[in-house]
């Protein structure tokens, strides 16, 4: 099996075979059986996955994945999970060394971000999830702990509001949802013309909401949005919430590791001034899925909003394996929890931060060549300024057919198997997108994609132009795909 | 590495060395350091991880632990989720086999409790996080999705109000807390003398709280308390759940396995009516951190309460890798998220359900013998009875130093290195708590935990007793150990 997963890493690393290519119904009907009473042998098993599995995932190990911001995986990630595994820690808590090596990490994290001794963190598995703790941490210091037995519903004092951009992850409005304060009240700011969200408006909204009698709380910032990868100014963002007593919450989904790359630790500027911040490891460091991750600068605060509650059996002792506290159960909603730490801890060790860095800073320059190859294409449109990785354009069409032939252009592309983009609206207008995570992705699928788009886009804008003038149903044709 | 850690296995199940040991200084010392810059070579970040982390772990791989809810690990388990590692398949959505591996799962997960085709689920962490999700589906049953929208803080209609039994497992308040519903709106009733919910007093709870003008919504049921493992009548409770509309939640975080067991599951008659059942995978099917579910009988409940809010970047597509909603993430809050099934479905691939099963019924038939030889012993005192693997007792002393001498006594055995009980409380007092989850667990392991019981309590009871006489300060003592 190991064999067989490093040879998986050097073709897949080596562009071989296609990106993705749809399970076939013979893969499907593999795994599908009753629950099994008696076992089979390990090789059966092991079989059904090499050869039903693993040729049939979305290949976000391929130079050719540029879909959504997946990381591409390394074999260090690899081994240390499987390290991880066999050890089989629970890392909610008591007094061992694997609790000790996420205490490390935290520590590490408080060093990127220049945050205090006393800031917290804790592991959890990704940033929808990171967003959320940072949410219930910030409701906690507005309402007091007490929130925590007495709920939403008995609050007076007028309703807390929470403020991010449009461009924010639709998972921070989840995490409004989740904690009971309703996706509703995140109110969101509209951007300015580089998708960074508009400080005035966001000043005057807050003037809007004070004067109805709401009650600010939060404020999100998004570093690295996952349409554009466009990064609020994070620096004016830490002075409004300063100025109004917010909660200053950053989304650094994956744009906080830029703090890794020397060339965009800048354009991070006012991070380190935040209360909070969400990250994945699992993105732009590839470590294996899942590794989120949240930084909390008072660790007190962090502390009220998730400790306490525990049941007896899990009392804390002056010495023995229940010593050691507190506990990253302390620290957030989960209890049994895999030892995250790990493959994190591997990868910072054996890559180290420079290098780390390098890759994310060159993504970013692909990004820059792509977005130039884009522009110099009469029949492509660049929709978006590349802000990092991440590039937004499209086929140019009659706007009528336009969204209706990206999409088709999007499900071609990824049929062929050369490259693997994903798609999004930019105001309102479908578009593709590369998302440049992979550290593997070259110059080489760069030309792919373009000649992809451009090969397949030119035969479909012929024939929805034919449809348009025979009148052909469209949604017929659509089905073929 | 991967030889090491089949060695590994293999000294731990045979119970070679300590069950635990606190870890040195020098370990602690060994991963000290700032974020290394440099990478080092993957042998020098093993070595660390070799000399430094794996030797001061839990070690609930050895037959000795008896501590804490914990799985034991499997071989098959390490190699699962090196292949899963390798692979790095992100389980948010899109169309791939991975994503298909989960939803076979769910569909053995329909078949064990005999939950229709329309039953829909999802991995999380763990049961905390499950409990969450049962609660997040009741709360938009009761008050509509657009609760989602628009928070707790508006609704009238009277406050909404959960039950479950005393006994139940904190996360159960803290999913409350975390919902914005918070905790002291679970109304938590007692138990009857076999640990269970006392469902006279249910009903007369329900009837108090609707005359209060309040809302019951939710009910949730136990199937094995973490403290003794006593299980709820969960058929009384479906039928009270009925007549008052309650969302009846199963917490069956290790229970709800024994549903794999012949002699078992007709204790867990009624659960095949719940709403929703949160269970772990990593508990008694020893499947790898972390591995914890939902199943939610209907799955358009389960979907109203996680879907929508996606992105735009998240959209679906009628083909290409867009395609085969709904994806996983509209089923609970995670987006990214590791593949957890691959190490459960080869668990019971390789295991087979009927072997997984006789290990559970055998550790039952082992808490048993621990039940009877505790009892043989005049100075030892079973506290509660042993309803499936739990099994609670205390050393005999004088009710004033009972819970000292009991405390102290938990750590002489923990650090003894034989054997790890944890310890909790039942009816206010400290007891020592043998939770015996590994099918390592033999005769030898308990015979060793009396004996280190006995001689350790003798010692603590001499000591203690001269102390009371000589009026020596307790605490100053404490701290050597
Ligand atoms: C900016 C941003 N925030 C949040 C998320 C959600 O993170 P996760 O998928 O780890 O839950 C993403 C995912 O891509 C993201 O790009
Ligand atoms: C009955 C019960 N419910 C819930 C939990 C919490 O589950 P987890 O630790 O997987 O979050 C436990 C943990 O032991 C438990 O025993």
């Amino acid at each position: 099996m190991l064999e067989d997963m490093f040879d998986f890493l050097e073709r897949m690393s080596g562009g071989e075979g296609p990106v993705w290519q749809p399970a076939p119904a013979s893969a499907r009907t593999a795994i599908a059986e009753p629950l099994p009473q008696e076992g089979c042998s390990l090789e059966q098993a092991y079989g059904l996955f090499r050869d039903s599995i693993l040729p049939y995932a979305v290949g976000n190990a391929h130079p050719g994945f540029m879909g959504w911001v997946h990381g591409a995986g390394t074999p260090v990630g690899m081994l240390a999970e499987m390290l991880a595994a066999g050890l089989n820690a629970n890392l909610g808590g008591r007094d061992h060394m694997p609790v000790e090596l996420e205490r490390q990490v935290v520590r590490w994290g408080r060093e990127l971000f220049a945050f205090p001794d006393t800031a917290s963190g804790v592991f959890v598995t990704g940033s929808s999830m990171a967003n959320f703790l940072g949410v219930l941490v910030a409701r906690s210091r507005a309402l007091g702990p007490s929130v925590r037995t007495d709920g939403m519903q008995g609050q007076g004092g007028g309703a807390l509001v929470a403020y991010a951009s449009r461009a924010a992850h639709a998972c921070v409005a989840r995490a409004m949802d989740l904690a009971g304060l309703g996706s509703a009240a995140l109110n969101l700011i509209d951007v300015d013309g580089s998708g960074a969200l508009d400080t005035d408006a966001l000043a005057s909204a807050i003037g809007c909401d004070l004067r109805q009698g709401r009650r600010p709380f939060l404020l999100v910032g998004t570093a690295g949005s996952v349409d554009t990868g466009a990064i609020d100014d994070l620096a004016a963002l830490a002075d409004i919430a300063a100025r109004h007593r917010l909660h200053f919450h950053v989304d650094g989904a994956f744009g906080a590791l830029g703090m890794l790359a020397a060339d965009l630790a800048p354009r991070l500027g006012g991070i380190e001034r935040a209360d909070s911040i969400a990250l994945d490891f699992h993105k732009w460091m590839h470590v294996p899925y899942d590794a989120g991750f949240i930084l909390v600068r008072d660790g007190k605060h962090h502390l009220a909003a998730f400790d306490g509650g525990a049941h007896s059996y899990l009392a804390r002792e002056p010495g023995g394996m229940s010593a050691g506290s507190p506990w990253p159960c302390d620290y957030g909603p989960d209890l049994s929890r895999g030892f995250r730490a790990l493959k994190t801890w591997m990868t910072l060790k054996v890559y180290g931060a420079r290098r780390l860095g390098a890759a994310i800073s060159d993504s970013c320059e692909r990004a820059r060549h792509l977005g130039e190859l884009v522009r110099r294409q009469a029949e492509l449109e660049l929709m978006a300024p590349v802000h990092l990785n991440i590039v937004c354009f499209r086929f140019r069409a009659p706007e009528g057919i336009s969204d209706e032939l990206n999409s088709r252009l999007l499900q071609a592309i990824q049929g062929s198997g050369i490259a693997a983009p994903s798609s999004t609206r930019i105001d309102g207008k479908y578009v593709l997108r590369a998302a440049l995570f992979n550290h593997r992705t070259g110059r080489a699928q760069l030309a792919g994609l373009i000649d992809a788009a451009l090969v397949h886009g030119r035969a479909l804008l012929d024939e929805l132009a034919r449809q348009e003038t025979t009148g052909t149903d469209r949604n017929s044709t659509c089905r073929n795909y």
